[in-house]
């Protein structure tokens, strides 16, 4: 069966990590290679500019623009050295966030032009996209709460809600209007929730074959 | 008198930092202040991104496009929490590269499409440009053979022949296109590359009186 690459997306605090280990599972029960990234990061040049980009203490936050364009930065290193050679070789991608990652924070949080925000992408990643999106839709307030309790905030953990509230509402309106992303209401029970994810994966997969 | 921002560009041996010091004496002859910068870099973030993109033993290189979103980034970083506020407060800014750079060795060098170099330039910087670049010509072989003497070389400067050649043709073009750029011919004397830098920056400032 060809490569597929497979997303998850969502605000801090909404499972994640409990979707991509349900998501890791169902592919392991199809037989083939996987390959799970994160971004930003997923290469060395990428985790060196996670670092960065999380970092509170610089002297000079990133500015909207620069952050903008280290997310890109790393997700380019990816895309080029990690996730297209994976695929060509029938290898499936489990991605930790990708591009839907910037539209939302960067267009919804920070406010930067939507227009902008697509031409960004089309210039960095032409017509490279998921097969398959899974939005992990939470209420920030929830959320953040979720992601408070496993320690320390980052830079960008600490913005405001309304920040978080924008960028949900940014997740949802650009899930609405593309087939190739899946809400799952990460408010739901775990058992609920991995339900969901399944049948998706399984709608996809039948799509796929 | 308003902040001006003069840059300084060219290839590796070209002579930048004799360049710098007569622009230097020059602006201090002027009784302003002066901001000297460097690109890639001159931000604690941008540092950091320098040290990045230059070191020659990362696990994986730096795509072009990566590259590319680097410089942006630390560009970006710059203009916005450097450049633009020393302007504003009339201090003048000299800069050791700036986006010419970014077209001749992303366009020239790595052959990155000059159309997707020239959208990113104004997405990233919207109208700002430098008010005066002196480009320092030199014929690739003898600034290379000027920069090995100054000891060990960086990931860039590690590059073939062909890939300086293509970089100075493309500084030249662009230069012989827009006439807020000034060739120096690098390959005179210092004593005649001084009169010809001075006389350069003469020339600009009674233009802008």
């Amino acid at each position: 069966m060809a490569g597929r690459f497979i997303v998850i997306e969502g605000l801090e605090g909404a499972g994640k990590s409990t979707a991509a280990a349900c998501v890791k599972d169902f592919i392991a029960s199809l037989n083939v290679q996987l390959l799970h990234v994160r971004e930003p990061g997923g290469t060395e040049l990428g985790e060196a500019l996670r670092e960065l980009v999380k970092r509170p203490d610089l002297e000079d936050a990133p500015a909207p623009m620069t952050e903008l364009l280290l997310m890109y930065a790393s997700r380019a290193q990816l895309v080029e050295t990690k996730i297209k050679p994976a695929l060509a070789a029938d290898t499936w991608v489990l991605g930790d966030r990708h591009d839907l990652s910037s539209q939302a924070y960067q267009g919804g949080g920070r406010q930067i032009d939507q227009h902008l925000l697509e031409q960004m992408r089309d210039m960095v990643l032409g017509s490279f996209r998921p097969d398959l999106t899974l939005y992990m839709d939470i209420d920030p307030v929830i959320g953040l709460e979720r992601a408070r309790g496993r320690g320390e905030l980052d830079r960008i953990e600490q913005e405001s809600i309304d920040f978080f509230q924008r960028t949900r509402a940014r997740y949802r309106q650009l899930a609405a209007t593309d087939s190739a992303i899946v809400t799952i209401d990460a408010s739901q029970s775990i058992e609920q929730v991995q339900h969901d994810i399944q049948q998706a994966l399984q709608h996809a997969v039948g799509q796929w074959q």
